[in-house]
């Protein structure tokens, strides 16, 4: 198998996940401005999401281009990241609809850290294919990016019981710190081709 | 990243967005006649917002024909269209659910005046990634399509608490002056060879 | 743009429409033997619309196989088409939730009645892009089965208010009918071939 | 008409059946533990699910590699598998919300059943296709691993009446099986080339 089905069939499962999120936002009952107040937290915490599985989508793109062998594992840990992300939508919905209570922030963040984690199981995978001189283990380094977002979303699932507005300023943050463009697969690229 | 992936992408995320909508349709509990008329403004709805995603999937094509490098702020400003076509479902379901009353045709309004200023903003972020001579600008002029269409939905907001019906008649003749062919990017192509 | 994008596309949305259909299937609230049995009606309406659209999926690909040019008329054409198969999630939901009750029958039977009349418009449109000495002209010659099914889709829908289950028959019938190969097209192709 | 489309399709309804599972998981009322407790075998249902569907998905691909000619009965044997697919959802959200019980747990292996013989017509339909000698003939052998899992599937199904747990656990016995890598596609291939 090559790495296009992979990568068709992950942006198929991704394009699917960012919109039917969407189908979580209800049209309020009323028509008056006073019941549109209550779908901010819901329509916030979308807008969180669809940045999410953009970047997601962004670097697994990046990421699958180092791959040239779609080993099980590979296979595996990418149906693995796709399951994580696919929780996204239902998180999302529980936490917009209940106002970013303490448990459902806490449940998104743990969503978030698991996807995390998959994608670092993905990247390692990855590196296994390639043998020594791995490609995308030069790019990554220590990974210092990956381990840095999995510690903030710990952070984040901790505080959420009791300041789960912190939690959500520690999600946001990691999706800024991931929104900044990221260079390092393309600079090894560079410079392998020099 | 080529443009192969990023209109892939967006095929699919236009593909489920343009197919969702229906589940807005919700089947009347009785079986007469009389429970079908009620359906008339969500299904009227369903049309207006199938027929701007047929556009905008159309003119999309076109516009990224014109680009040949994704840069970030083209990726980026291409999710953000997204990001707001993904709303129309829900402005849809909400409109007709609502029979085209005030707030939620403002509403509408207000998602395709966003899509339509995310639009400009994509044009711009090519149209900087061709650097000077830019097929795209030339194409383009002064676009006063794009900027007429803005200028309308305003108005179709505005009037919207007094008149939605007639606001609704603005946002249908803008996807008509938008259905009738634009021939400006294929112009530029032709002159080009030629 | 060529016919791969429009078949992309339309790929796409038709396989979101097979798909979604499913969610108007509810599991019901009990556990026993007798919640079943009145799901029975909304699983055979699944089903007639699942062998509808696949039926649709794979005309439509040999219809689009003839056409080498998209005019705008083929491109809007198609998204005709696509718009009444949307609706048929909505129509087959409505027709099983009733119990093949009548008014649910002939709206289902009216929205297979106008996704046939824009198959046949797409077809003319296609023709029409072809100029004289059309390939898909000679494909189809009168359009019997066309017509045919035009004229059994109406009088199902004249039916549905007496005999509802006669409608569904019909509706029946005709899947049967294009169920059949049809090798018009393909008889067309190695003739010029040869 | 190429495997390829008939593959992309595939992948198509794949990705959105894999995905749309999610929304039969519903957000809790409350957002305390004790809310979260009874979500638990809806999220079991829907782990299980999503990783049969990866399993389909991934012989699939192997099983359509082996294909060189769509026939007829190959186009629609395909269609019969994605059909029973596509009720996975609706089975997943059944059982999940009624904790196991038993019609639903029989239902859900029921679709399994129903999937895996289809999977054997297309299988079958696929050799006819190719004619003597056989490719995919002689790589499937007497076919144990497909005959096994029907086996099971039917002792699953008939178990659930009394011992609904027993039921579930040969589901996840049969996902296991599967899931272990199944080279014997990729065996045959190998041996041709040398």
């Amino acid at each position: 198998m090559g790495t296009t089905r992979l990568e068709a069939f992950s942006d198929g499962v991704l394009a699917i996940i960012i919109t039917i999120m969407v189908l979580e936002l209800k049209g309020p009952a009323g028509n008056t401005f006073s019941v549109l107040a209550p779908l901010a937290p819901a329509f916030l915490s979308y807008v969180l999401s669809f940045a999410y599985i953009g970047i997601y989508w962004n670097n697994h793109h990046h990421l699958l281009h180092t791959c040239n062998k779609v080993t099980g594992a590979v296979l595996w840990s990418n149906l693995h990241l796709l399951f994580w992300l696919s929780l996204l939508p239902f998180a999302t919905g529980w936490m917009g609809e209940n106002h970013f209570a303490s448990l459902p922030t806490a449940t998104y963040g743990f969503v978030l850290l698991m996807a995390a984690l998959a994608y670092h199981v993905l990247q390692k995978a990855i590196i296994r294919s390639q043998g020594s001189d791995s490609l995308l283990e030069r790019a990554l380094g220590r990974d210092w990016k990956g381990k840095i977002s999995i510690a903030v979303y710990v952070l984040g699932i901790l505080s959420a019981s009791w300041f789960p507005m912190l939690a959500q300023g520690l999600y946001l943050a990691v999706a800024i710190f991931w929104f900044l463009p990221d260079t390092r697969i393309e600079k090894v690229f560079h410079s392998r081709e020099t």
